[in-house]
């Protein structure tokens, strides 16, 4: 169960609206590595786990946190799309929205220059469930297993991969406002890469998940030569000279080979039989059509 | 520039038809972990690749080689579906499709049992770009930022991830031909799990990328005095016995603290401003309707 | 069974080509709340519909319009995206495409401010079944349920948002003839709003409906202590100020009551049991790995 | 900023598992009208709110109680999922996952009995942002205009679709426990049917909005013959019948009139002009290819 | 503009109810190949037109009489949904929905037997806009691209693949009432498949339109010397047998010829430049952190 | 099994970077007549083939061919977003992204301008998986169905569509390096749409398949009455002038017939019946409210 305070977790207010920095700004809200993605990503592994009560509480605390981050965006976005009044009452004079003024700049002018149209037509001014190319956020952009190693490094990856996002944006806008509530999100993105971290060692100390993940697989059931053996399948050798390629393996259970060219475990060459004919595929050589009932 | 060998990777020849298992076999080919998203994420990420060379062709490699793995699971789905001859003959002086044999059942049992009905309708007994559910695959499932270090994340995770499917999928048939080819796709993933912790740590050790990602973010610009703080959200306090409340962060550059009720940073609750009423959204107060032209 | 008459339903010409507008205008084509949706809508409501068979034709007879509607559009979209033949030609004289004149503003500079590109390289000026943000047209974004009321609130949602998406078009034009066309669908709208607005009535007083909808499931079925309480989540009751806290319900069939900190109605924290290790879930604590076989 | 609360809302506990009800369950879920679209379009209606105050915090207020209401449905699917321990343990011992026990039955029967696979294979066990049919939960099923009418009337949409897949779901399913929460759910949807009921007519008070949506457009620019005219799109007139046909409209601003044969209110056949020959499209008449440069 | 006739184009009267061919016949209606697709194809791609109106005219009939189609396809779902009242009426005294009774067979068994759970949750017993796995509609399968031979193409694979999927259906059900309306269908496929090859021949002997399409790009801008040549890309030379390989080419224009091991028309391997630091990724060697500002 | 060669196919080098045009490109590489549609297209024809292994091993290599378009033109659009280094080294002393230079334009000014800001938020300067439009590549933009003449006449669409779309692009810049790259595709191009057309008539000579496809399907079983009419279901007749609505049909199997006003087959207006009450659709007439338990 969930409440709500007031106050929002961390100051969401631009110097001065700027439509075509709050199209850039709809990816780290509802792309594919937004604010969006890891809230519903922690909760829903929260929701599923079945692990010790510490990694549960701790994907819930976070994925409340994220609520809050969203709830952030979303509004830092709808002032980024606010109007100015004054120029809005001259143009209203002229009755046009086109001219009505953002930022600076004439709405016509903003979405002649790469203005998001739904941030007008769909939501008037308001935030959308998009990423900065307009595409609707979709739970394919989310994840939860039921295993925590492999979900911890899922979360470690979205940190990563939002972190570097608004690194970029940071350096696209000057607006101090802007760039102090993405210096909020970039500091919380470290704690939380850092803390994705820790809890996969947590994992590995308290003996409950290890690599190769899933652990508890029995690995004697593997095709165990190829576990190890690096299969250069192009041309040269660059690829051997990272550690990939030779010397004790990561998770401490094998050694790395490198198999130059590697063969064919097979003489088949995958061709299928024909099928019932009633599936009306190609067959290898011509057959007289099924009789009418 | 590519070409292909007769003989696939491994086998991929099950005993016998089993349409149900070729329905769940779809997961690891076309689903949000599967090989096409390895395979595109691999290939985009090389050609993406403006980093050392070995990475670019390590990358490549990769990709090339799952190209292969995506090959055999079509294949073996392609098996999978293949109808018993002899029944069909039977059934064909019955005239009804709904009469043939496929893995000892007929596929009016299988399709009432679960089976993937496209895999009639649609693709006449053959392999299909999607996932056990029968959604399409996307390319919101693959990722390709150019930066290395939360690309490999994402490449581990989708080791992890796939490794942990296809470990529940060899548990969910008894057929040896099936398990085979698990057996051999698991391996690997064991390889490839350690391939890219191997890659993570040459990254490192090449001083190209570390801790926080990305690295050459300059960190006196993050918002520092909540880059380590753990935000406890929930009543209660479980999620303070982990390692990531306390003591040095992993990436040896802060000490965890753990906040039990986090703070507002701000006063401020979000409220907006009316903006240009011929948004027509609705303002805080009546006002007349705007005048017509 | 559908006939075709060769006039439009209403004019659809601009005065003059307008590619940005082109793009503006594919939001009541294609998007959300656009008249493809609400075409896909009515359809599917009236040969869903089992009820009195007023409603059925009713449906039938605004979805047979809302066809002429997309034509309406389709077109308008299409001569906004006209290039004009005298530049052209010129153009062809440089061989360029970029150079050719949509609007009086060469396409080079029609892309680079944000037109559709699909609009020239997909559809070679013609329109596109997508929103103003270039998201393709999906079924998620119409409804039937086979109950009238649930459907009729939905349509009244759909006029609604789609009037409003419209008016708003209106203002970012001065083209006589887009607007020509779109007061038409405005009006349009108004009727159609009044339409539902109406049926939803008719509904009620021939008994077949009411609310809450659906009206036919036995009420004392409810958890009847919950079903007319107003359950603050926030900090504050500026919530409290509305009429849904409060006097009898619109249904009438309860009196509103305002709970200002809702309890828990469980002692449940939503804790789950462990399951068949063979999931590869993390466990609560460390299990030895499964034997091999 | 957003706080969680140890208890969950309600109970969310059945009598036994039942992996083919948490297929159904999804729909509330994860679907078009489920609890997340609800949660969602709440929350976003609330950050985007312009409006009075006592508006936007009841938009949050709901907005923070429907992610209660996805917690539970969430530990729902996951209990209704749990395997039985005794029978799992027999099952271990012939070492595949098929053999375990779910609700009774065998997860291989559950599977082939039309059981969410990747509630085995991708979620371990555990719920998933998705609808019945499987189908990835996207921002097309969510909505938030500005317009507090246009709005308000989607949220009444979806508390009555919504409504009406609990009911129809309580009757597919004899296990008290799930019939209990069912019985909440639905208590819930009445009190947010009365609620927007209610929240609509307080607009209408306060002179925010009032029909047609938005009322703020000056209707003198519609084209106002059609405004109030039902056109019949069918042989027959049993759309006649209905008071969409006749008398005062709803909006109390017109008179419904019924237009047996509709008339085109152009000549215009739609046709349209060539274009730049470098579009390549089909021409009205041949053209001599382009010159090379 | 469109006009409704009461009657459908053909029958759609099952002998009884069967919810498992519901599900089948929703790839027919709403699949990528389906109704909806070639509806929405036939009607943008004439409205689209700008070649000869005997093209147009054609395009605008086709597509209204798919219309009907989907209409009857519609229809025949909703009744093959239909329960049987008398049983019904049992049911309802155990008061299970569950318990009712759909084409002899209790609506439970036929859940657990593969029916799509929409048709009873979401739809109440009606058609949906989806595919026979549950797939969303999206108008990713339709094409209009302004050229009229690269469209017909289209339009005869759809045909194609339409009347490959009905002929498939048609032996999956021995109901001859659902059979009738195939082989309407079927028959209709066959005239359409031939339309299209009609209006192909016609475009070429009009001199509009010629292979390769597009035919007004001057060819001689094309690299004439790889327009003809066969590229082997694998092991051995099956490939070779095919009229593909040699003699004249279908276009009239070239010969073919067989090139067994292809060369790389380039010393390019692809590398990259390093890019502006600020973008994050990943260098070609170390580089100190940007200055903070 | 698949192997990479060090040179790409062809060059895919560009005069200069250009942003806007590196945004149009991804429409032949990630749209839904891309490279990576025709990639997966043939490789899933090729692993579904049950034909004869000439036609296979054909697909295959064509496939594989694919891979390498889809490596020139990652790396060109790579390529096209290249920042200036002199110009960046300037930007970087102001420390801002948005000031770096990219084709002689700033950033600023090109993403004002309509590049797409995920290739600089999301990809750093790289290829993106979507369309000229920013949509996500998926499936369905793909085909494999098992039967070769229905799929070679989707690879004929395919490779139509996609020579028009490059030709469109040839014309939108003056780039040498991207118009000589071009130039090669559309020779591809060229070559390809002749090798369906052989395929296709390779097929017919063969024996396995002919017009109306599938050709295996009896065709007494047709309602043969309809089987060769041409429809008019518009006012007026201009589709009359086509060879479709006279003379012998193209498969050789019937002659066209014209029907001015298709009659319809049948009385039946497509009214359903109601089902069980508790689907809580809207009855025909008022019902009692289904009995509590």
């Amino acid at each position: 169960m969930f409440f709500r305070q007031r106050q929002m977790a961390y100051h969401a207010k631009p110097e001065k609206p700027d439509p075509i920095f709050a199209k850039m700004l709809q990816e780290p809200l509802g792309g594919q590595w937004g604010e969006i993605s890891v809230m519903m990503t922690y909760l829903f592994q929260g929701w599923s786990c079945r692990g010790p009560q510490k990694y549960r509480d701790m994907l819930l605390d976070i994925g409340t946190e994220e609520i809050g981050h969203v709830e952030m965006l979303a509004t830092m976005i709808a002032r980024l799309l606010e109007t100015s009044p004054v120029e809005t009452q001259e143009d209203a004079a002229q009755n046009s929205l086109v001219g009505a003024i953002m930022g600076g700049a004439r709405i016509e002018d903003a979405i002649m220059s790469g203005m998001n149209p739904q941030h007008v037509i769909v939501a008037g001014s308001g935030p959308r469930p998009v990423d900065s190319s307009g595409n609707l956020w979709n739970a394919g952009f989310m994840t939860a297993s039921g295993n925590l190693l492999a979900d911890f490094r899922f979360n470690l990856t979205a940190e990563s991969q939002g972190r570097l996002q608004v690194c970029r944006l940071y350096n696209m806008t000057n607006d101090t406002g802007v760039r102090d509530m993405l210096a909020f999100l970039i500091a919380r993105d470290t704690m939380h890469q850092n803390q994705w971290l820790a809890a996969i060692r947590e994992l590995e100390e308290d003996g409950l998940e290890m690599s190769p993940c899933p652990s508890n697989f029995p690995q004697n059931l593997e095709k165990s030569e190829v576990a190890y053996q690096f299969l250069n399948h192009s041309e040269g050798t660059e690829s051997a000279q990272g550690r990939w390629s030779q010397g004790p393996s990561p998770d401490g259970k094998g050694t790395f080979t490198y198999v130059d060219r590697p063969p064919a475990y097979t003489e088949d060459e995958g061709l299928l039989k024909p099928v019932d004919p009633r599936m009306y595929g190609t067959p290898p050589m011509p057959v007289p059509p099924a009789a009418a009932e």
